[in-house]
Parts: C-alpha cells; structure tokens; sequence
C-alpha cells in the first residue's frame, strides 16, 4: 500500500477506507480535486505569481456571502520578514515563514464601519456577535474557494488557525484598522514533491451525515471503527494516538488553545464587540 | 448586453465589470466554474439522489479542519412537512419549503462531549467563544466545498443564514442534542431554467486585496465605481439601491437582524457558551 496519492480510486479510499457502500458512482472532476485534498507545509521556492494570485481572489470573491455584505479583506504576504515575524506570532510554524505567499483573511466589519461614519449613519448590529461571526463564516467560504482554486492551478495550501493566537500583535503587523481581525493565515506554494505528507481519514460519512433529524446513538456507533483507522494512518507517519485522544487533548482547557482562549477579549479590544 | 452566463469571458466580467487589467489569463475549468457562481433559488422538482448526496458530503469532508477537530455534522431534510416548517422559522422564505432537498449544517462540539463524558475527561476549552467559532469555520469550509461540488454535477444552491433567527425551534425541528447549533442551511436541487437571476457583481479586487499591509483609503477608493455598478445589476432586477445602501440598512441596528441578535443568549442555551 503507497501513501501517495492514486488517482483511479478518486481519493475515496484514502479519504474513507474501503468503504465501496457509500462511494459515489460518477464524481466530476471537482469532487476529484476535492477528494486527493491534503495540507501542503513543504513548498518549492518558486513565488506565486501576481496572475495567481488574482485568480485566487477571483475565486473567493465568488462565494456568496450572507446578504452581500462581503464582510472580509485579504492580506497578501511575500516579505520574507514578514513571514517570519507572522510564523513567530503563529506558534513559531515554519511552513509559514517558508512559504512564498501568506495570505492572512481578515474578518472585516471595517469597511461598513467607515461608510457608516461617513454618512454619519448608525450602525449597531456591528455591536453583535452575529455579525462578527457573518465575517468569519464568510471569510471562510471565501478562503475555501481560494484552496480549492490554488490546488486546480497546481498550488498547495495549508490553513493557519494559529493566527488567532495572537490576535492584536497580528493586527498591528498588518496595519489593520479597527473592527477588523485576522480570521486565519493560508500558506499557499507550489507542494515540494518530497513532502512526505497523505490524505487523511475522515469519520465514516454515517458519523456526520444525519436524515432528518440528529441522531446521536447511530452516528457515534461509527466512531470506533474511525478511532482503529486514523491510528492505524498516524502510526504509518510516526505519530501517536487515536483521534479521540486526539480531540480530547486539543480541547482539554485553556491550558490547550495556545492563548485562543483569549479571544473574546481580543475581538472587544480590536472593536469587534460580541454583544 | 444579456444577463445569462457567457462561458467565453469565464464569468469575469459579470464578477469585475469590464475590469480586463486584473484578469487571470488562464483560469482553470474548477475557477469557470467557481466564477460563474450564482445563488439558486428556483428549482425543479427531481430529487438529489442519495449518490449526489453522498459526493456532496464526501467534497464537504475532505475540506481541511482545524486540528482534524471535525466539529460539524449535517442534516439532510427531504420530507416536505420538514422543510415547510423549517422555512417558517427561516424567514418564511419560500425556495427553503421548495427545494428537494435542505441540508442544514450544524457546528457540532456535542460528539467531543459525548467522547469527553464517557471517558471522564474533561472538555473546558469547548466553553470558550474560540471552540464555537471553530466549528462555525470549519463547517463553513466544509459547506463550500459542497456548494462548489453540487455545481460541478449540475446542482444548484443557496444559503440560508436565516436558519439563525430561530436556533432553539430549529435545533428542536432537527432533534439536535446539547452543544451543537444549526449554523446555516443549503437549499440544493437541479436549477429551474427559468429562473431570472445573475451572476452578482463583487468588489473591486482593490477593494478586498491588500499587499503586506492593510490600506483603508486605498482600498475604499474603489467603493464608489462598485456601489454604482452594483445599483445599475439591481436596477435591472427592479432593486433599489446601491451597495452602501443595503449594507447600511442590514447593519442598523438589532431591528434589522431578524431576531439574530440573541444568537449569544441562544448560544449558551444550547449548550455553546462563549466565555
């Protein structure tokens, strides 16, 4: 068994096991590009040229958004230094500061803000929650067009959710203006071929998918069977533990999120109230 | 000029206007497609088969997930009664009663607490507003790969973030155990022809785009090219306005939110508190 990637099974078996019951009969293209998905930390030199990049931005700009509001902005980062200054605020990850380009998606009520005060009109939903949390869903669909994009034109990309754990340094780094954060950090290159790196097991779909209504019981009698295959995945690339260990570990306590436990407070400090 | 899809200018023009500078030279057949996204909010009346279902959820789950968390789970409603109700409480809107098929997408930290309890482990970083928002994201991502996916097969989609204004009657509807929240729905089905719809102009990319730095006036210098453009594709449909206009008007205030202003309170009622 090769830990590469093989196109005739679509990523199916490498994404499922050998789950042929609930393998689909004819996806397209897309859904074979989706399938052989994997994180890519390991990235050629070559930069990610300006027609990419537009192409990237294109790509998110065309997933909807909650009432088309487009609640989000993208910083593009080349600068080595700042790269590197960004990977220190991001738990030190090198494949940040390697990468040729860091685009950090901004989760952005700023710019309604300032219409706002230039019509010198109210603008008090912006206080809630809910809107901020509009900026990050869609900032994510944005970003997820963006991925999705980069891995058709033959880039890789990996998410860096540990842009969040240091939310106001990572402000001030960017320029940010008020009422905008850094939702997430995606390092996008060209994949280094000798990235030993594969498609990684994902629950059996019968522990997500539910027919009408939520049912606890059916969905979780899948979860042991997934415990044996990711263990079995982490053990081939040396790592330990199953995926409940996994979880538990990551979700422990405060102790466990890398300063993220901090959030709330950051967003009322960079003027993202959560009401 | 006509207001259906010209697959010879790749969907660029209806996102950009005549901006031919900032276009990619050579997008691939996954960007056409994400370019020429539209929402769908007439269908006909064949059923999505339980093999498109399955591609769907399948597309949805190789999206990345932070720490390979998984916090979402998706509810597929297909009985009518079902999806009449649920658009009752969705702001009555008539395609959430109409499409064959309603997924609604749930940011799921109930099966991390259903693993933590029966192994006696505690869970404290699931309180935290950093815990929500990631399974807020990560269903996101996994839903847009669905959208992009459902296109790819001839599918069409639209979201329902007004799944939100009702989430406790919702996670009732749908039998959702504690600490899991409807985050929003996706109507799917195969698209009615008839349908009168566009592909919805963006932001200029220099509106969105930043490089190494954040720059508000740079970027809002190109709020008023869009907002006038914008209210010329509305004037086509009959829709007031332009673009500041609708943003100001959603953003008011709590009345302009459809009950969503509660979604903190609603939160912790369901088991998600955001310390």
């Amino acid at each position: 068994m090769t830990i590469t990637d093989r196109p005739q099974d679509t990523g199916w078996n490498q994404r499922y096991g050998d789950d042929a019951d609930h393998r689909p009969s004819a996806p397209s293209d897309v859904v074979r590009l989706q399938l052989a998905h994997r994180s890519v930390r390991r990235f050629l030199p070559d930069a990610v040229s300006d027609d990419d990049l537009r192409t990237l931005v294109a790509a998110a700009q065309s997933a909807p958004t909650s009432s088309n509001l487009q609640p989000w902005s993208v910083v593009a980062v080349r600068d080595p230094e700042r790269r590197r200054r960004l990977s220190t605020l991001a738990a030190r990850q090198q494949f940040v500061a390697d990468a040729p380009l860091l685009l950090v998606w901004i989760a952005d009520l700023g710019r309604a803000r300032r219409l706002a005060e230039r019509s010198e009109q109210k603008l008090e939903a912006a206080d809630y929650l809910e809107t901020a949390l509009i900026g990050f869903i869609d900032v994510a669909l944005a970003a997820q067009n963006a991925v999705v994009a980069a891995e058709s034109l033959g880039l890789g990309s990996c998410y860096v959710g540990a842009i969040r754990n240091n939310p106001e340094d990572v402000a001030a780094e960017l320029g940010l203006p008020p009422h905008a954060i850094a939702a997430f950090g995606l390092a996008v290159g060209r994949p280094d071929p000798t990235e030993q790196a594969g498609v990684k097991p994902r629950l059996p779909q019968q522990a997500v998918l539910h027919h009408e209504q939520y049912d606890a019981e059916l969905a979780d009698a899948h979860l042991a069977a997934y415990d044996e295959r990711l263990g079995a995945y982490n053990a081939r690339w040396g790592l330990d533990g199953a995926w409940t260990d996994r979880v538990l570990t990551r979700l422990a306590g405060p102790e466990s999120m890398a300063g993220r436990h901090r959030l709330r407070e950051a967003l009322e400090r960079l003027g993202l109230p959560v009401r």
